[in-house]
């Protein structure tokens, strides 16, 4: 706070994550503690199923966002930590279900839980952090941002069943998808920023400015993951690269390669996602049909778009280093594609 | 409301769900449509998934205990029926996720969820249900309600896991089986019944009283469910019978039976519910042991000793139709044994 930057230096797209980091600081050291704290539990698989997830180098995005929200709307009370790690934990819990319903091997590099423990300690330990969001969120006492946070948790629940049904569906169009990426991903988002001007009494315009943000940065964030997951808006080949492709995900770029492709094009990705032909040769012949029609590039600039919206939606509100920090922080989100 | 039992009468033990069903009908119809109002969902899936649990024939025993605990307190408004609503959507949920916890294959004698629509669907829809039911909490607005519902969602989740570690554990005391139960049903029971006295803005003694209510309700339900899953008080055959013994789950029937019975006797649990020797031979030995320990007796015995704990919970209470058809209701829950 009190930092006030000139007009050009905040125009500028600065592409870095350091002054969230650094203007969250503080607050994340108390989120972790709390994590840790209300991951505890008498039974005894809780606090190692939690933890091995929590533990995993999250990048702690979303409460960084709730903090930054709060910060930038001068808060100065301690709610808004309850309510980012509430985020936190309804991310984690969403993971924990993702891979059972994925049937994923890995998270972020490491065995999936549900591979460590089993399917059913991951669906439980998730319904537990669940629990454990909401009554946190209930100790903040503020009933809209309850209401908020709660109205997430059903619309990402909406989002993976949506995924469901357009998962091998190469058909799918580019609204049908950012349906499900609206859901899935950023509304939880959306409510992250939004809770933290609530809780900051921010006032209804500035609350909707935070949502907006948080949703356009969310549907960015996603894309750009998208995108990443066949290398970039430079399509490479590398490790970790074609997991979606694996899994039969009909993502942005697919959809757009898909609907550019030749006759041929289509009988490929058909073969891929539906029939699960996705060998290294398969892989190759992917990356190449996306970059000939350029639906990585092109769902990059889609996410500048976002980023754009999720930019303007902040710009009324007053110059503060944590306005600038979410600022730079969506343009950290796109450039992670270069 | 409005009908003043005699002494006599209300001391009497009758054991029917007629009054509870009749004193909350008119709230219990406007549930119903809550019910079907917040299943509905453009994302095609939830709905049919959802309803097919919903529609089964549950016995929407929980929300009816919300509805009767607001009326005895004398509540005038309508913030019950969400509450209510929202019980049974958590009840749901936890059935959802149960299912494909345990790998069943039927719930209330049709097919599982998740073997007509998938793992992944029963997950996912569970979370969906799980979201709307705090969505509604969030609507009636009371923080106090709030807290003690996602108190109770946290602990369900926390008795789930517990129960993972007991399942196949034949040296469970009484005691450890009781904390499994007290978490993954009579919370919910408790939270139920609490969150109509809280609804109806009881004093701190009051709410107490419906707390414990529903606490040893559920505990007595859960109890005499373990017992009729051997065919009741009296042991007995038939379709139906033997579903926790296949499932290798330790109930008290089984808990009592064990450390009661010979080295022989405690060989040939473990070898059924450890090793999975549950074959229709091995079930009408079970069913022998159960009978010669008393177990199922002793169990049904249990079940009245906490019976008898609700029942004084409520027993400073003002004389009213829907507190009286509390009583009733404890008694009928317990009287299913026979």
């Amino acid at each position: 706070m009190g930092v006030v930057l000139s007009f050009e230096e905040s125009q500028a797209e600065r592409s870095s994550i350091a002054p969230l980091v650094e203007v969250t600081a503080s607050g994340i050291e108390r989120v972790n503690r709390l994590i840790l704290e209300r991951t505890g539990s008498d039974v005894a698989l809780i606090p190692d199923v939690a933890r091995y997830l929590i533990d995993s180098g999250g990048k702690r995005l979303r409460p960084m966002v709730t903090l930054a929200s709060a910060e930038a709307c001068s808060y100065r009370g301690e709610g808004h930590v309850k309510l980012a790690a509430s985020v936190e934990f309804m991310h984690t819990a969403t993971l924990f279900h993702d891979d059972v319903v994925d049937e994923s091997d890995t998270r972020r590099g490491k065995r999936a839980a549900r591979l460590v423990w089993g399917n059913q300690e991951s669906v439980l330990v998730g319904d537990f952090l669940l629990g454990q969001a909401f009554k946190m969120m209930v100790e903040v006492g503020s009933l809209e941002a309850l209401e908020v946070l709660s109205a997430a948790a059903a619309t990402i629940a909406e989002g993976e069943v949506m995924q469901l049904t357009t998962a091998k569906n190469t058909e799918t169009t580019e609204d049908e998808y950012l349906d499900v990426i609206r859901a899935k991903t950023a509304a939880l988002f959306s409510a992250a920023a939004e809770a933290g001007a609530i809780v900051a009494n921010a006032d209804r315009g500035v609350r909707a400015a935070f949502r907006s943000y948080g949703l356009n940065l969310g549907i960015a964030f996603q894309l750009v993951d998208d995108a990443l997951d066949y290398g970039g808006q430079t399509p490479t080949l590398g490790k970790n690269i074609g997991d979606d492709f694996r899994e039969g995900k009909v993502t942005l770029p697919v959809v757009l390669a898909y609907r550019r492709g030749t006759q041929a094009d289509r009988e490929f990705w058909s073969r891929a996602l539906v029939k699960g032909e996705t060998g290294e040769e398969d892989l190759r012949h992917a990356v190449a049909l996306l970059d000939r029609t350029r639906a990585l590039k092109d769902t990059v600039e889609r996410a500048r778009h976002y980023g754009a919206m999720a930019r303007d939606a902040l710009a009324p509100l007053p110059q503060a280093a944590a306005k600038s920090a979410l600022l730079d922080a969506v343009a950290f989100c796109i450039a992670r594609a270069h």
